[in-house]
């Protein structure tokens, strides 16, 4: 039997750039496309060219290389031609393969918001989808309100969808944009509009998450008809987020009631990349991954100790929905650390660092990691730090230097003419074959002022640390207040091009930087010497 | 018409208590089960009396008044009578109004992990809930795995649950315990069990949210004709969680599809104290709550300047799923350098301040928000100093005191034992009324320092700023390395319960966050004098 395709639509970068708090750059939006390009989905929206300076930036070039690359827009105004309209010429002239027009389609925001008649609004809708397929462009339209507005006036609703389709737009997207609709009335609408004459196979779903349903949604929609689903990376979005194409794609994939019957452009082989891709989404926009994301969160297959975690051991697959490798994730029992000591294993070899199954300092190594990573250490992200902590721990490194300590100091005061001056200063004293060498530096704040004096002199190692370089620099609250604990990730390089990362972790900020910042300079010591084997070579 | 009662079981105590990084001990759950009773629910699950001593000292008391206390526990062994079963003995002994019994529904299970045979499991089913109803307690009977076993085993499933039912139990609870069970297939498996015989009225629901739809799933549940729910408080619980009753209950409360038909013991009186439950939830876990969850989250009702802002402020219901009042939150628009005029004059007069479209201090404002966004303020997130900006360059703020100057400073150097130490001081000059006034104050990091050298004497004003407290420290890196500029977040809050977020800017994190401090100081001063309008009347 063949399966029906389900399109997959990511509005990542248009509908959740307007989630509270998160504003991407160009970088980042060329970044996220490239993400989003490589998974696999079959549409990325790229923003809004004309609105905003970003976004006009953004469509100079064609972001993707096999998705379809959308820009979004209004439909032409009412009372002028689409010829004469210069937002529909701006969104013509973008370098995409698409153009998502956003139409009215409740009637009440038709008068309120357009201020035009109903039959306008119509005329706005086909005409400007008659242009775009003129120029060459795929059309789609999303209607928004369209729930909301069906509900009020269910013929006008229908009569937006349907100008939509006739005049040739290969997509007709019914959006629920107050995020309110209940999947049955889902259901019952879209019923509705292919009793109309719109086919499912021109139809898409945009959901919101504002009562938890924008998942139950979609698939509600696909369930009635509709074979396009727009979503974003980990459900951002405006309010409560758009549905998750995280949780969405999977879901498809791996349960029976929809694989049976439809596939997507994500097969199995890209669907282990889930947990990565989601990972590194979070990574851009510096935010912990939710642990208790479907799927992808570190407790998604966790289990604590309790009536299920030994019958999990004797039979995953019956206390497990999908098995976790096949998203990419990893199963947790935390009753054992069986699963975690060959985890070690492997991950230490990687790293050219044999260690026997039954070596008491592997259970200690074990300890140690699992004690740190408690109280807030996290050496996925900083692999660096993990290789030195094991070869300490296994006893294979030298020292190279002792710190005897260092001082930092902030002052804001005013300066002799009533201007503000703030002052950053770092006294560091290191001890290199029983000398002690003190350095002091100014800098543009106080971890940059500690990093320039530790740095300053480093006795007869200085000329090996020479082309070190501070590549990024990412800080981490744990928990809220003031008197949080603070995470400190630091990215470094060298002229040789590679990168590694180190971790600090402590209630002060400026001394997890200091611990972030001495490991970047032991472990470029020991790259130097090649005993950091293979995360060099990787 | 009457409308049909659907019973809320919370199970926070028990099932939320599953997940990774959560313990209670004894006082927590005193509290929680207090706050949940006191909200009004039907049942209150406490946790398992006998399975570990904090669960055994809770229910040495019946800690609910209106609630019915339940706990939770396994049916009796195979091959002992009910009266010669500790477990089930001490599960009687509890003091609790009902007694929740986990049995194996799935025939897989039953041989696997009770090593006992189908017919036994069910005798031991009938002879629990015997047994607990004999001694005066309600019964419940959550059949573990009943969706998979359904599917594995129909007729198996079907007689756990008519086994439950008709030896006495009040409720008989379908529970998808793997949580990768599909809407569709809810609704189809809960009809079936209807057909056979279980009332629809002694149903009841539990679910997970594994693929993101344990609120669904519910909702399915109850139009296939449960009249139960289990869930928890905020979704926590194994894995992925359990369903969140925080977004079940104003769902079923405010949504026509469910409104129209049910009712629950959350009337709207009661609704109004939703958001502030939660939050206190959390509060209690030590966590900040998550911007986005449906109907309580900071961002539930917030809207970025945009194309809907405007439009929103004319008729907010049209662009609000449900009133945000209703569930006790407020409306949010926010202020971004994508915000035009009229955005920037809303806003404003929504915190009570009037300004005319032709001002030319408007256009100055206008100004400063962009260029200080351009440099990495993010006013949308930070209401209270936009606010304060916006009060200053209108002027109509006064000085309450000025800035003289601040030191910190944080040393790490070894004590006299030998042990590293690491010490932070603050050192701030503040000037009232002239007067100089010096604070020093040491803390844990040194944000923390500053934090309680700034506020620990500020003469006159000492008396209003006691209750302020600081809930939440964001800190964002703009752009990579150590030189970058850091972007920081304060979320405060003072008796009243009002929050209210400050932003600083620098390339100095200590001066940063000193600037974020300083503005909601400013900010609690305002609000004292009932100048800061809206946020606070919101």
């Amino acid at each position: 039997m063949t399966r029906e395709k389900i399109y997959l639509f990511d509005t990542t970068l248009r509908d959740g750039q307007q989630t509270p708090g998160i504003d991407f750059s160009v970088e980042d939006k060329i970044s996220i496309a490239t993400m989003l390009d490589e998974f696999g989905l079959d549409y990325v929206e790229g923003g809004y060219p004309g609105a905003n300076p970003t976004d006009t930036t953004f469509f100079d070039e064609k972001r993707t290389q096999s998705a379809s690359f959308v820009a979004f827009g209004m439909t032409k105004r009412a009372g002028v031609s689409a010829s004469n309209d210069p937002g529909l010429a701006s969104l013509i002239q973008a370098k995409a393969d698409a153009i998502c027009f956003v139409a009215k389609s409740w009637d009440y925001h038709v008068k309120v918001a357009l201020g035009c008649t109903n039959e306008e609004n119509l005329e706005c809708i086909a005409e400007s989808v008659k242009a775009a397929v003129e120029a060459g462009k795929e059309a789609l339209v999303d209607c928004e309100h369209f729930f909301d507005g069906y509900k009020a006036n269910p013929t006008y609703a229908l009569a937006c969808a349907k100008t939509a389709y006739e005049a040739g737009a290969r997509w007709v997207v019914l959006c629920d944009t107050n995020g309110g609709t209940q999947p049955p009335e889902v259901r019952a609408i879209i019923e509705a509009v292919i009793a109309e004459g719109v086919p499912g196979d021109c139809l898409g779903i945009h959901a919101h998450n504002d009562t938890g349903q924008a998942v139950a949604n979609s698939l509600a929609a696909v369930e009635a008809g509709v074979r396009q689903i727009q979503g974003t990376l980990n459900g951002i979005g405006e309010r409560c987020g758009n549905a998750n194409l995280i949780t969405l794609i999977p879901t498809l994939a791996l349960k029976r009631a929809y694989s049976e019957r439809f596939e997507t452009s994500i097969d199995a082989e890209r669907l282990v990349g889930l947990t990565s891709l989601s990972h590194a989404f979070d990574e851009l926009l510096n935010r912990s991954p939710e642990h208790q994301a479907p799927y992808v969160g570190a407790s998604a297959f966790a289990t604590k100790a309790g009536i299920h975690a030994s019958a999990l051991l004797k039979d995953p697959r019956t206390y497990e929905h999908v098995p976790p490798e096949s998203v990419g994730n990893f199963r947790k029992v935390m009753v054992s650390d069986q699963g975690g000591k060959s985890n070690f294993i492997n991950a230490l070899k990687r790293r050219g660092i044999d260690v026997g199954k039954d070596d008491p300092k592997l259970e200690r190594l074990i300890q140690i990691v699992k004690e740190r990573e408690a109280s807030g250490y996290a050496y996925e992200g900083a692999d660096a730090s993990f290789e030195l902590l094991a070869r300490r721990t296994l006893g294979t490194i030298p020292e190279f230097f002792a710190i005897d300590g260092f001082r930092v100091m902030v002052e804001r005061r005013f300066d002799s003419h009533g201007h503000v001056k703030i002052v950053s200063e770092a006294v560091v004293k290191i001890i290199i074959d029983g000398q002690t060498i003190m350095s002091v530096a100014e800098g543009d704040g106080p971890v940059n002022a500690l990093d320039l004096a530790l740095r300053k002199d480093f006795g007869k190692y200085q000329h090996e640390i020479d082309d070190l370089e501070l590549a990024d620099f990412k800080v981490r609250i744990l928990n809220g207040g003031t008197e949080a604990i603070t995470r400190v990730l630091i990215e470094s390089t060298d002229s040789s091009g590679v990168r590694w990362w180190t971790v600090g972790v402590s209630e002060n900020i400026i001394d997890a930087s200091f611990q972030a910042l001495m490991d970047s300079v032991i472990y470029k010591l020991m790259k130097n010497r090649h005993m950091a084997g293979k995360i060099a070579a990787e």
